[in-house]
């Protein structure tokens, strides 16, 4: 199996958050990688990565940083594959990261989604890959289709709550 | 019993918090509906709800999301009913979904309440349904008066407190 | 005719932002006054005002005011009648007045709107006032009708808007 | 003992926080009462309160009040008496409370502590009662003189900290 | 004349926020000095300014700083009197200047006032000067009393304001 | 010419901010349409669009919106196109718009640029297109070399700026 | 042994967070005194200390403060010698020491690390005394090379991590 | 001359902010170069420089950077010398750029001060050079006494400031 998305975080503290990606990616039977790098502590080991990463047959790059967040612009700054950046919360709620990953300068891209959200991130991932793979795409509409089932759940609960009031 | 209020939520975790606002129209004997429903994992569901929601007799709409809470206003946009929007606290103190709910562009207001303030979201819409029915506006004025009652007991325990130079 | 709004603002200085309210009552032939009134400087002119306005056959109270915004909920303390509050950007970028009109404590309501969101003040007036108002109501969906129409212009003159590779 | 201080708060739950202020006031010999008051539940009583304060022989009032905290701002308009406000971390980390009492409009202040800083508000009371009194304010010099305690107990329990290059 | 407040700033730049508050302290006839001190440029200035204010009759102190605004809290710490702290807007709408001086830690306050709230800073003072002034309470009085004309002169020209529906 | 962008945008206010894109199109030689779209007054053309446009050829849709901006995420709960969120400062900085872009809930990303970064969107838009087509990636590489000339520019134009201690 | 580098702290409740520090200075063999001074409550022995210091050859100063954060400020305003200010989270998650250290005005900088930073304020200062001393820099790049291996640590973690269509 | 310091920014629009750090290199006679470098646009350069900068006679890095500033924390993470980051307002206030410079990872040290203060960055960074330096330890104090001057002149310039109870 040739891995076609990386993600990258920046220690193993990251992985509880991130094991959602890595579940989006099995469930989508998307071959994936995944790295330590340090934007700061392995500056080089980055460089390797991101300019060896389209060679290899990576198509997206999940990349995943907290605090003042470099990692997801630095590899962006390396490589004309999308990079997907995920804040992630370590202080000021996340803030920090937030805007130190989507904040970017003209010319060099993040496709930032929300804090800590990794399975975004992934989703994000599989519908770049779709872009040329119609049966992707179609796992992807299953996909969003089977997102309404928690909410037809959710209603099924609902129904059993009670109030005097309450009509449904 | 046919129901003027729909209380709306995005799942069953949010319920903790909107079930407040169910015993406020329980207190003022309003019938009320709850509903699941999710501005983008079921669209079509929130349309039909939304456009059907007047010629079914509902007068006031209370919707709760957080994060990017998109529902009240996706609601607002497809029903001449008030809406009232409900910020709930899933990230960043809640700050995300109330600038969310209450920034609405020119033309879709939502009514917007405090984050998490689900009662006060019901008694904007008792106070709504009021507008045309004295005995409601009846008991709100003495609900409103109720209110006191807590500050009157807080007195009560605060006469209790004992410091050397309080002098009451 | 007798009024059925009370537009209340702090200072003929907010009369900018405000005057888009009275626009849209006067394009829904809703009976509206306008007054000036200050939760801090005429604290008993606030009260008069308060608790005689529905008597008066006011039915929604709109009320601006910026920095610390107490007017709204100070008026609301009083009235069963709904409040709409705007917050006003005075400093701040109207954030401490967004926060200090729609945090109010649980059992008085304020209806926020955005910042400096006059016009949406005024239409959600006018949704509440057409709750029991077939006739109303239906101008209201012939409203939101004509809100399209600006998008439609926008596209015609996007089709203008010529670029090498723009196919449309 | 007639008091001359005023200890005001929305409810018993904002006791834990203020009981800091009221010992201040033991330490300094000063009568104080404290009575619960909302802006928007009792507005009447707060307006008899705040009105009559000074014939009554109160020199300061110390309001505390959560979320868009109002009660300061409210009693600061109704007396001329000085007001200080004490914001309650009761959402936001206490940032609604902090910029509803401290934004006032020009010509009513309200002289504003720190974020559930009641300690300093009952100093900052202290400090205002000794503007014309030789003895409170000996105490008071005394009282600062006493804080450097707590520093010097600091250093004597940092010099037990050991550290292999720590010269001291 | 012998000054009862000092009004302190750290550069002339200031002045134009300042003047509002001399501008009070005229009007109510009380003494006064303006004195230009930095907490980081003239330390030692600093001081002996705040350590020997109260000596030269001083009462209240107010000082006004921008950004990490040190100035109002390191005089606080220095005498017995009330420190009155006004944040200028120099940097980030003020917020740096309002938590730079409001957030002082126990046993050191500082009175706060709004943003730029020079006005409030000086009405504040003249409130503590009062204290044991009953002339000086009733000019108080007087001046709110005296607010409330911008009011009625507010609704003067707001009765100007022409509207189809308008009906005052 | 069948587009395989479609740029979307809710007024032609947004146009000075977004032709920053079309002109990165124009660079790429990618054929793109633009479309004004309006989550909340055009709800049916929105869904119109978004589900149809996959079928028509669309691989990636650029989405720019401000205030509390639902345009990016509603579009993306209707396809399974990526789709790129551009939040437009319209008020508070752009930081409303982009937290209501950005923290999307889990099951429906939106690939989020910074505040008006108009030009970072295309070029994340043109990495996605360039995910399978060879020649486009390497017009990437270049153009991300071409980046480098502004800082090549940029050093000789230092190299004119004279100081009498520097050296270059 | 003489101390290089002075930690000063305002209460033993920093310890926690500052003892990052001293091991760093442990770890580099560099002599090291810990002190607590506050700039509000004991201001002569913070002039003491730091117009002191730099005869006492110590050569950089190392200062943690919460809240609003003075103490770095005070001690950079006396002292030619480098200042390290470290913002601890007190209170609004350390945002307010944050902008009360780092927004020193013209003419005396601080130099700030992240909130509770206290290993990179320790490794700051280590970079500032390693300027004239090679043995110094080179253990700083062994230092560095060393941080490197909690990332190939991380890697054989996440080797072991196991997933579906994970490849590596 | 051989410099001792650099000053890199990311482009020419910098300059206007940066141009103060180069007038104190001036005053205090020290010779510094000025170099365009991103960490984006020029990453091999980046690393040319940073790696290379210590064995050239630099002793301190000034670096200058916007939005999300990872300029100053890469260039950090690839030398032993101290960097000083400098956050330059192009977003947000500047705040965006102030956390993504200052809310480095454990390990890598950014000196940071003020939004657009260079002023204070060159003043560090002589600071830092003076560690070993007598006499331009000698200038900083004369430096720092010069600052006191805009003080004194600002005193006399408020001395002509009249008010009819302003008493000095």
């Amino acid at each position: 199996m040739t891995p076609v998305v990386s993600i990258i975080m920046g220690s193993t503290s990251d992985l509880p958050v991130m094991e959602k990606a890595a579940k989006v990616f099995d469930e989508f039977q998307i071959p994936f990688e995944i790295h330590a790098l340090s934007a700061h502590r392995t500056p080089k080991e980055v460089e390797v990565f991101a300019t060896g990463a389209r060679e290899r047959g990576i198509k997206v790059i999940v990349a995943a940083a907290g605090m003042a967040a470099h990692l997801p612009g630095v590899i962006a700054s390396m490589t004309p594959l999308p990079v997907i950046g995920v804040p992630i919360n370590a202080s000021l709620d996340g803030m920090d990261a937030l805007l130190a990953i989507v904040q970017m300068p003209p010319g060099i891209p993040v496709a930032t989604v929300g804090i800590n959200a990794s399975m975004n991130a992934a989703l994000l991932a599989v519908q770049i890959l779709a872009s040329g793979d119609e049966s992707l795409q179609t796992k992807l509409i299953d996909y969003k289709e089977g997102l309404k089932k928690k909410i037809v759940k959710a209603n099924e609960e609902l129904k059993e709550v009670k109030f005097k009031f309450k009509t449904n």
